[in-house]
C-alpha cells in the first residue's frame, strides 16, 4: 500500500515535490490543494487538484500533507491550522521565527493528535543536521555556512522596490580565498565582506538613472551595504534568457581542533551544488514525509524537526538492507 | 550528575576518546580496562587503569564503555562479550562482516538487557550517515567514496610481510580528475584505478633487491596490482620523520538527478580532512556514547547503528537549544 501524500501550494516547490515523488516507490501523489481555480492546475498521474477550501474533505484520504508555500506569509498561519488536521511536513526557513513557529506548530498538531516536521530543506534541513552532528563530534571549533552561488529572492525583490527598476535577480557568491582559508584549517574570523559577494542583474525602466539605482543598491542597509556589490545592466531579455535559473547551493563548514595541546585540526564539510533549487528541496520534503507517516504510525504527535528524526526513517528500505548497502 | 565512561584498550583510539572525553561537559572518564600491566598505562584525570580481567565488577560504576580494540581480532569477540555486560559503543569496520556481527551483538546485548551502538567512526559511521541521507533525497544517481590521503594500515601491512621488508607506509591518495569529474556532475563510471593511486614508503633490509620489493609490491593482487602505485626507498630515521602521521580524510559524494527529463544535476558532497584519525574517531566514539546512555535510558535493548539515532542524542545541548543555535 503506497502511503497518500497532499501538496498544499503548486508553485515551483510544489512541482519539485511532484517530481520527486514520481521516483519513490513507496508514496503516491494523491491531491493538489490550491487557492487557484483547481481546473487550471496541471498534476501529474491520477492525482486530483482540488481548492484548498475542501481541503477538511480529504482528512481520512491523506496520510501525510507537504505544505509547499512561502515562510513569509502563507507558512506562519497555514502550518499551525493544518498540523491540527493532517500529519503535515514544511520547510520554514525564517531562521529568527523557528522556535515560535515550533511551538504554534507543537500545540495544534498535539490537540489533533498529528505529527508535525517542520523547517525541512537544505538550509534549515541538510546543513542544519550537518552543523548538528559536526559540533557534537567537535565541541570545540568554529562554524562557517556560505550560500551560492545562487539567487536570493529576498535580494532580488529589494532590488525591484528601488524606484526605476523593473526587474532584478542577485546572486550570492562565496568568495573563493575565504573558503580556500576555510578548508585549510586556519580557522579564520572572515567579516560579512570576507565571506559573500553580491552580484545583480538590473533591468531598468524607460529613462531611470543607472548611476543612480547602481548607488542606491550599493549602499541599501543589510542587504548590500556591508558586502562588495557588482551591478551589470541588462535587458528584458537577457535577463529571461540567462538569468532563469534556479540553480543554487553552498558549504557547511566545521573547523575542530583534538589533542592535548588542541595541536590537531580537523574540518568536516558538507556541499551542495544544485541545478534546482526547488527540485532538490522537493525531493528533501518527499523524504521528509516517508518519516512522518512511520513515526505517526507509532504514535507521534506535536512538532518535530530533522534533529528528531532516525536517519533511517527517510529511506524506504529495510533497516538490514541499509546497514548492508550504506555503512 | 556526569555519565561515567569507560574505555576497553588504550592504544592510539583509547587515548582519542580520553582526550575527547576531556571535552565533553556531560561525561567522565571512569576507567581504562588493558590488558597490559594496569600499573603501566598512564590514564588522565582521575580515571582509573584495571585489569580487563576485572572488568565484571565495574557493572554498576560504568554507564557507557567505549570498546577501543581492532575489528580483525579483537571486537568479533570483545563486542559480543562486554554488550551482555555493559551498554557500549564500538567502531566495527570490516564492511562485509557487519550483518553477522550486528546479529551477534543483537542477541547478546539483549540477553543482558542492554544496548550497542557499532560501527561508529567516520567510515562507518559519518561517511555511511550521509550515504543514505544523500540516496533517501536522490534516489536516482550514483555513489562515491574517496579516501585519503592518509595511511591504510591494511595496505603497510601487507608491504611489510613481503621478504626484505623492514618497515612500510602505504598512503592511499584519491585522484585529483576523477574529484573534479564527480563534482562537476558529469556521474562519470570509474575504475579502481581512476579512483586512486597508492604511494609507498619503504625500509629495506640490508642487503634486499631493490627492483625485486618494488615489483612484488606493484603486482600483489587485491592491494595494488589494480592501482597505479610509486614506491619509494627510505631510511628508517626518514620513515620515522616524515611518515608516522596520523591524517587522514575522504569524501562521500551522492550525484543525483530530478526533472521531468531529470535534466537536472544534483552534487551532494561530504568531506573530511583530519589532522590526526584516531582522535577524529574517538570523538565520534564519544558523542556516540552520549547517544547510547540516552537511548538505554529510555529502555532501549539490542544492538543499533548511526541509522536508528535521532541526531539530537549525539548533542549535550537540549532540543530547544539546538533548534535555536543549529536549525
Amino acid at each position: 500500500m503506497k502511503k497518500h501524500i497532499g501538496i498544499i501550494g503548486y508553485g515551483n516547490l510544489g512541482r519539485g515535490v511532484a517530481l520527486a515523488l514520481q521516483s519513490s516507490p513507496d508514496m503516491t501523489l494523491t491531491a493538489v490543494f490550491t487557492r487557484r481555480d483547481p481546473s487550471s492546475i496541471a498534476v501529474p498521474g491520477d492525482a486530483i487538484s482540488c481548492s484548498l477550501d475542501d481541503i477538511t474533505n480529504w482528512q481520512d484520504k491523506i496520510d501525510v500533507m507537504i505544505l509547499c508555500g512561502g515562510s513569509a506569509t502563507d507558512l506562519p498561519t497555514q502550518t499551525p491550522a493544518y498540523s491540527a488536521q493532517f500529519n503535515i511536513v514544511d520547510s520554514f526557513d525564517t531562521h529568527a521565527n523557528i522556535p515560535n513557529h515550533f511551538a504554534k506548530v507543537d500545540a495544534a498538531a498535539k490537540a489533533g493528535g498529528h505529527l508535525a516536521l517542520i523547517s525541512c530543506g537544505w538550509d534549515p534541513g541538510m546543513f542544519s543536521l550537518n552543523r548538528l552532528y559536526a559540533n557534537a563530534i567537535l565541541p570545540q571549533g568554529s562554524d562557517y555556512t556560505f550560500w551560492g552561488r545562487g539567487v536570493s529572492q529576498g535580494h532580488s525583490d529589494a532590488i525591484r522596490r528601488i524606484p526605476g527598476v523593473r526587474n532584478a535577480k542577485q546572486y550570492t557568491v562565496p568568495v573563493e580565498e575565504a573558503l580556500a582559508a576555510v578548508r585549510a584549517g586556519t580557522h579564520p574570523r572572515l567579516t560579512t565582506r570576507q565571506k559573500h559577494t553580491r552580484e545583480c542583474f538590473v533591468v531598468l525602466e524607460d529613462g531611470a538613472n543607472a548611476q543612480a539605482v547602481a548607488q542606491a543598491i550599493k549602499t541599501m542597509p543589510n542587504y548590500f551595504a556591508d558586502y562588495d556589490t557588482t551591478v551589470h545592466f541588462v535587458s528584458e531579455e537577457e535577463l529571461r534568457k540567462n538569468h532563469s535559473g534556479m540553480a543554487h547551493g553552498g558549504m557547511v563548514f566545521r573547523s575542530g581542533t583534538t589533542g592535548q595541546q588542541r595541536e590537531h585540526t580537523h574540518v568536516i564539510e558538507y556541499r551542495l551544488t544544485l541545478d534546482s533549487n526547488p527540485e532538490f528541496t522537493g525531493s528533501v520534503l518527499t523524504a521528509c514525509a516517508r518519516a512522518v507517516y512511520r513515526l505517526a504510525e507509532e504514535g507521534a504527535t506535536g512538532c518535530r524537526t530533522l534533529f528528531d528524526v532516525p536517519p533511517a526513517y527517510l529511506s524506504h528500505m529495510s533497516d538490514a538492507e541499509l546497514r548492508q548497502t550504506f555503512l
